[in-house]
């Protein structure tokens, strides 16, 4: 399971407050706590006003490159500014672009920038439509996505469909929709990874993490790859190492006995 | 989701004490409060030496329905008790029987006695060799029972196949084969029923609540019918009302949302 750790996000109101005020220790402090909590990527999303973004990403990419060795996900609406970001060389090491989708020329831009290098990219199953509701076009759009990461040269186990996972208090069947997406995809390209946003689910909904920990699990079982989420909530990583140990991708829940003893699955290990 | 509750068990140290000391205050408080948490039927479970065993399960049973009006889940691994607590019509309203087995003689003690009745009974997987490593021995014996029943004419929504879940520390992949075990059960006989004692999967490792809130979570999407389990443990019965939800069983989380304003969400609802 790949984690891609989701805290530093221009539209979390403290990290909005640091951006503004140039506040560098907030911004190490938490791409520190989610190294060290197990992401394995970080994703850095300025979500600024347009014209603050640019300068945003890049001082966000410097202090985030300065406290930690994880690869960055570079995360804007704009292809072109991620575009830019690439091409300018601020990042220092094979990362993940989030994201592109269908609704306008956003593989176009990318895909040519990252194709043949190590570069991961997540693409959201949308297009000029917006996001459908039926599985089936979501699953029509990632093959779409699909198609053209081939032609483009993009390694498709570096591609990373997101089926965007919708709130279930709005729509009643969000999570048999997100599991259909999963194995439709899986079904049509085994290699390339399906990955999502979790904590949507949620929204609206009172006693938020055992609807997130479940719908993580359920997922996982159902071949999701990787998914953006706070690496530092105990609760939802120890879901996770449960469910790699109860699936068997963890034999002998080797990992989720080393979390254990590491004292990362919020209890205090004996001695 | 069927919950069993299993808190009156002598098996349990504070249990046992309450039968030796005949302390009925205990009895009758963990009785209420598994009735009050939500358990569609209350283990009755001696646990003792034979010589005591009958006389305890009479006094368990007088106990437990002088304060809740939930059936009752008559316990022990002596089928022919068993069939005499039936007999003799201690019990005031259909329960369950639990258990019968392929071992020896036990489906034919007790499936005439609850043919044509609403009783219901839990049947384990195992025969006179024990209990099967693969799900396919499981589901085999799964299916003698299942003929048995359906030639006594016991109704076969009232059989639950228990497959013996095994503990992940003992058997790397008890999860999958707990999950073959249920599907492959419900491929016979759709309207069998598929029960576990859940906690087992988690014994011998630590922070237990994570594999099996897990593992309650993959049994039900692959089709658990009940469980027998704490019903007084929020964090398991919150994830239970969570993946009802999720699938959808629980129509827009209806009983999700109800649960939470009732406080049994662990989390105090906002006003």
């Amino acid at each position: 399971m790949i984690i891609i750790g989701e805290k530093i996000n221009g539209a979390i109101p403290s990290i909005k407050d640091a951006i503004l005020n140039k506040n560098e220790e907030l911004i190490k402090e938490r791409t520190i706590l989610q190294d060290e909590a197990g992401a394995h990527f970080l994703d850095c999303a300025p979500s600024t006003s347009t014209d603050i973004e640019y300068d945003t990403m890049v001082w966000l990419i410097q202090l985030m490159q300065g406290v930690s060795e994880k690869p960055l996900c570079i995360d804007s609406p704009n292809a072109s500014l991620l575009a830019r970001i690439l091409e300018e060389g601020w990042v220092n090491k094979p990362g993940m672009v989030n994201s592109v989708n269908e609704e306008s020329n956003k593989c176009e831009i990318i895909f040519p920038l990252i194709a043949h290098t190590d570069w991961n990219v997540v693409a959201l199953t949308c297009d000029a439509d917006g996001i459908p509701m039926e599985a089936s076009k979501k699953i029509d759009i990632a093959k779409r996505m699909i198609d053209k990461a081939v032609k483009y040269g993009v390694d498709l186990k570096n591609l990373h469909i997101d089926p965007c996972v919708m709130a279930l208090a709005a729509m009643a069947d969000s999570m048999n929709n997100f599991i259909e997406c999963i194995e439709g995809i899986h079904e049509y390209a085994p290699e390339v990874k399906v990955t999502g946003a979790i904590s949507n689910i949620s929204f609206d909904m009172p006693a938020r993490k055992y609807v997130n920990n479940t719908c993580i699990a359920l997922a996982m079982k159902a071949g999701l790859d990787s998914a953006i989420l706070d690496p530092t909530n105990v609760d939802m990583m120890s879901t996770i190492y449960a469910c790699e140990a109860l699936k068997g991708t963890d034999k002998n829940g080797r990992k989720y006995n080393r979390a254990y003893r590491q004292g990362k699955l919020g209890i205090t290990p004996k001695k």
